[in-house]
């Protein structure tokens, strides 16, 4: 078999073969096949797409190419979820507590922060949360107390971090198959009976088209269903920041307020991904999960479970007794609004993208994150601001104002304009 | 200026600016993109094609990438043609000597055999021409005797062979944009006044379809036209070996025979590429051209200045004296028709391979070549053929016979077959 023939192949839009897809994923793994030749493939594919087959092939390779976790050492109901990344989505920390609060299990691996997004990680590790445990204290904790969210430790997809290196420098990204198939081989690998994707969509998200979200989680689904998996996606909104609180501490903060009763937009998307795990779980009728949901948040079993874990995994709890520590910069400045009107858009990518800059974020994987930088935004889209209004606070370290920088992400109309709805649809 | 965004801009569809494409072909010439980005490229230009201002530039940026060849020192008018490869192709020695016999100069650089087509230079190195002069020789020769063909001393276009080699490995060959920019940028650095592109197209051909021989055929003409080039291309008949003689000390043996007068389809080919050449260079009357063409043949001229060509390039001109000397192999095998029946087609690339599997060509670039191992074929498409015949010659210097092999080349039909037209379409 020759990687020119697969290539040759793909670019006439002749299906691939399982064996040509594992000779492609093989060879990438062990650096057998050269990079020129992988990225003419992956432009192909781009291109010219791939058909369920082949997806399903590729997804099976990458999850092949390495590690894959067995939780069967986990008691119970092991869950996921993911997003696919956004501003302000601290959804993970109401999530997971919840659902161990109801006596289902999260096993969870996390990523970091990269470009405008926040990372669950960096946001653990604001409040001195060790995310390196060994397999062993990760199933340990995970079997003792129902939750532990870590980085990867294990060698999982290899194939899948080759191929998207590759793809971030070869314009090759913006590809549903491959999207789809990076995301779930890594979910799979991952090893949870259920699964809920949280694709976000609008300025914030990577998928900015409300067709290419649904078509993605459709995909995801579809290969979750495949490999035997639980699985639904929820497409949710992402044009303006999920959260009031951005930044890393700052989305602890966030989280910890929803685990305390706060109503607002992280708890509706919250409560839907709950939902969503909890019925394909089975261990609840699908009418009294809401109020079950209701009820660990009410007597605070959840947020316990969240201090239970964050006191485990090394973390400070006092951050938690005292949620002031937690936007505790040198200087901060006020975002006031310069005229009156109705919010009508944020340009939530570029208002990530300022809060990298300003260290809350990575802009190159090397780079140092500042845990406590962020921003808190009193706003949303529909809110009626009048001139001067404190819209908003930046927190950050360096003595240099950049609310201009972040009103300026903002847009206002003087017409009425109408709040976003946060679940745009189900995908089951 | 970023790679990553002219990959994304051909992906999308966008035309590339001048600026685009001089960036990309500056950047593969120091190798500063590396090679899996222009791959991503390649194979973008493949499938999402190009607009004639980016063929325009794309071939302008490659001529750049080297020296340009400055013919001014030649007094007259110089020609080329150019082929796009075949099997029995051994048109330019019938046609540079008759040119140069009317008065019209031709400085050609020509090329080396790969795969089933067989190589200029490697015929010539035959009879022991050197094909390896300084420029100041070159250009001497010219002036003194008005031929001359050696391999490329420039460096002449460099863009251009690092994206070929790419494009070999990585399925990106196929291209129209960039075979017309490949060859043209080749052709235009060669500097000469006329150029005439004899496009094959057919079973022994790189073009199978008539249709992509004309499109290609088209865009190089145009090209040819932006840069000032007096121009055309004859598409030609590729379904079987032009001439009866295949090989290199064979062709040198089929072109002589030309040149001292047979009539045969390597003739009719080259009169025609001959016709156009001498049209565009406006020295005789269009009317005038095939008498003078005939002329020049049947009075020796022509043979003669191949003869002068081979002896002041330290070729054996006893060659041309005694041509059996030219198919003195150790072994000789017949190739005899197994059955009765008109020759209805013939898989030309096979029968190339074979030759070139016997020592006749190359299949890596280091690969030596046996320069008297070919074939005599005496059968053409329609030939009337009874079981028995000896319809052709193996000239090869191992004692294995490959004339079945051979044989299964050749399609045989127990109907009529009409003879194939050599002249297939002139684009102007």
């Amino acid at each position: 078999m020759r990687m020119y023939d697969i290539i040759n192949k793909k670019k006439n839009k002749i299906e691939l073969s399982k064996d040509e897809i594992f000779f492609f994923i093989n060879g990438v793994t062990n650096r057998t096949i050269p990079d020129y030749q992988t990225s003419a493939l992956l432009m192909a594919i781009l291109l010219n797409g791939m058909t369920d087959n082949e997806i399903f092939y590729l997804t099976d390779a990458m999850i092949k190419s390495g590690d894959i976790i067995d939780l069967s050492l986990i008691n119970g109901i092991t869950c996921d979820k993911h997003s696919t990344g956004g501003v302000g989505d601290s959804t993970s920390f109401v999530v997971i507590p919840v659902l161990s609060a109801l006596g289902l299990k999260s096993a969870k691996m996390s990523g970091r922060a990269l470009g405008h997004t926040g990372g669950t990680l960096d946001k653990l590790e604001s409040i001195g949360v060790n995310v390196e445990l060994s397999n062993e204290q990760f199933f340990k904790q995970v079997n003792e107390i129902g939750l532990s969210i870590i980085g990867q430790t294990a060698n999982l997809c290899p194939a899948d971090k080759i191929l998207y290196s590759l793809r971030d420098v070869t314009a090759t990204v913006d590809s549903i198959p491959l999207i789809a198939s990076s995301i779930m081989s890594k979910k799979i690998a991952g090893g949870s009976d259920v699964i809920v994707l949280d694709v976000k969509c609008g300025t914030g998200a990577f998928l900015k088209n409300i067709d290419d979200a649904i078509k993605l989680a459709e995909k995801m689904v579809s290969i979750g269903k495949s490999f035997n998996k639980k699985i639904s996606a929820i497409i949710t909104d992402m044009n303006e920041p999920l959260d009031n609180y951005i930044g890393n501490s700052l989305e602890i903060l966030g989280a910890i307020n929803v685990l305390m009763g706060e109503k607002n937009d992280l708890y509706l998307v919250s409560k839907a991904l709950l939902h969503e795990i909890i019925r394909l779980s089975g261990i609840i009728e699908e009418n009294a999960i809401d109020d079950k949901i209701e009820e660990v948040i009410n007597n605070g079993y959840a947020l316990n479970k969240f201090k239970q874990m964050i006191e485990m995994q090394g973390g400070d709890i006092s951050f938690i007794e005292d949620k002031s520590k937690l936007i505790d910069t040198k200087y901060q400045f006020d975002i006031i609004a310069d005229k009156s009107g109705y919010i009508s858009s944020f340009d939530t990518e570029k208002l990530g993208n300022i809060l990298c800059t300003l260290g809350a974020g990575r802009e190159k994987v090397t780079d140092q994150i500042d845990h406590f930088v962020g921003a808190r935004l009193d706003c949303k889209i529909g809110d009626k601001i009048a001139k001067g209004d404190v819209i908003g606070t930046l927190y950050v370290n360096k003595n240099t104002d950049y609310s201009s920088q972040i009103l300026d992400c903002i847009g206002f109309s003087t017409d009425r304009i109408s709040k976003k709805q946060k679940i745009i649809k189900i995908i089951r």
